[in-house]
């Protein structure tokens, strides 16, 4: 069997995670590992594998898809329509209110280079816009609701450490269990941003600070907590490292329709995920719609594709006949 | 803009339920229903829609989609492969243990005919199979597990109305709870028939009969009862009507796997289903399908097609780029 040969471009949470499930997917090989800080301050755990400064990728490396591990922010806008152009390559592109942008822009290089550039692949968005977009079609007279927790936010927990005084900070996204509850029963609530989560920080302030004026930073911070119900807990550094270290997460998307030619019947549908590590696990789906990625250039597609885009099959590591076997 | 014109065949629970799910995608107008029966003893909900022999259908008909109606035993085996070879198809086959043989037999026909086929829409298979599908690209370690119920199963119901002495049944699938609960906790158990659901029946007797003996029959039933542990309850034809009149019916599909360099980390998918009316929820989906029928249709698209290879995208009401917007 001939392996898909794959790079990773940058070696942080999410290219550990492509490294490890590249592992688990047998019909892959990872070829090299491009960062864009000293290669030789990398030992991948990947046996024999090369890493490469990312500018070696200007120059035409010998992989079928490249798979994009930057953050949304800054990396991905700029990274993926530059490397579609060379490149077919997968994100996990996660601004939802700049995807349609960044498919646009991304779309147009990848059809004037003849590449396949997959994005926004990962679980939200991702497995989660798949549910949304699947309940969606089975129950066009519906309500869909997403709840993301219990689980670890950087992008808060970052915000949470620019603040004067704190030295580490860990925040947790926690959907409130009345309101899911109240979804998860057929229920068509409209709900508050403040009915839905609630937040929760630990965080490590240096031993001067002003442990009011932070909390009180934290509670109105617009945008991040000023929306919510927010609890703050001052710990130790060593407290933090032992209990908070890990980056669980998870969530759910609930859809609750009507049926019947009167709507009389109630349907619904629930899909959940509980995670230990929430950058593996996007990793993982990062490394199966790598192959789905492959698949479709060998077939001579081209351009921007998504999720909602791509057969489930051609992401599966079993193939066609097999597949209506065993799965169906 | 121009509506699919779709064509029902067979106006039992399911073609009911179609007819009711067109009524909720504006996109779609019912064109005729086509029965085996005497049209004139069939007064549909849809006004003004044409009610015609199933033998119109052997004259091709102004239709762009034909959803096949009727059941796996004996009428799908036959009508998908005879209408395939006239019209693009959705049909909800569920002998999942003949799916390959019913796609080979539709394939070849549907191909050599220009059509396309879509089939095993529902919710198992369908979207217990895209779950399972999904779930297992994203996880390779892990294992599958799908619970169905509670519900009635029609299937079992009609096993135990062809006892000697039974007037009337009604049999659910039960799922044991502790067995999910374990499942759902991340715990990989291997699960015999038995510790996975129990069967409740409900049974109407003849006035005469020896219920003794029936319940013995029915619990020694092999391929039906003898695996499970059942129980029977012998009811009044009252009570029947009264308490088991609907169609309810749900399932889990939960895959749990391990990630990480040393698969140290747990990961759950769960997909669960919580359905007033299993028939209207089947049809529901077999309606977006065959949207997605008619769109592949549309691009040139031929043979046959099972949910596994159809993007999501194709069966949703919302058009590209708002799919986009608001479900990515």
């Amino acid at each position: 069997m001939k392996k898909m040969k794959i790079g990773i471009l940058g070696y942080g949470n999410l290219g550990k995670g492509v490294e490890c499930a590249i592992k688990s997917n047998p019909d892959m090989e990872l070829c090299a590992i491009y960062t864009r800080r000293n290669p030789d301050t990398i030992t991948p755990l990947t046996e024999g594998v090369k890493v490469l400064s990312a500018t070696a990728l200007d120059e035409k490396q010998d992989i079928d898809v490249l798979i994009l591990c930057g953050g949304s922010a800054t990396d991905l806008p700029v990274q993926t329509p530059k490397y579609c152009a060379m490149y077919n390559v997968v994100d996990s592109f996660d601004n939802h209110s700049k995807i349609h942008e960044h498919f646009k822009k991304v779309d147009s290089i990848a059809k004037s280079s003849g590449t396949v550039a997959t994005i926004s692949v990962g679980w939200d968005p991702g497995l989660f816009s798949l549910s949304r977009a699947v309940f969606s079609s089975a129950l066009p007279e519906g309500v869909n609701y997403t709840f993301w927790g219990k689980g670890v936010s950087q992008g808060h927990s970052d915000a949470i450490r620019r603040i004067e005084g704190v030295l580490d900070a860990r925040q947790y996204t926690v959907p409130v269990d009345s309101a899911l509850n109240r979804v998860r029963s057929g229920d068509t609530p409209d709900l508050t941003t403040r009915e839905k989560h609630t937040r929760e920080c630990f965080v490590v302030a240096n031993e001067n600070a002003d442990l009011s004026r932070i909390e009180n930073e934290i509670k109105t911070m617009p945008g991040y907590f000023a929306d919510y119900d927010t609890t703050v807990t001052f710990v130790s550094k060593e407290e933090l490292e032992k209990n908070h270290h890990g980056l669980p997460h998870g969530g759910t998307v609930i859809r609750t329709g009507k049926l019947g030619w009167d709507l009389d019947d109630k349907a619904t549908c629930e899909f959940k995920l509980t995670l230990d590590s929430n950058p593996e696990f996007t990793s993982s789906i990062l490394v199966s719609y790598a192959r789905a990625t492959y698949r479709l250039a060998e077939e001579g597609a081209y351009g921007c594709k998504t999720i909602l885009d791509i057969p489930v099959a051609y992401a599966s590591p079993i193939g066609g006949e097999d597949l209506i076997k065993s799965l169906l």
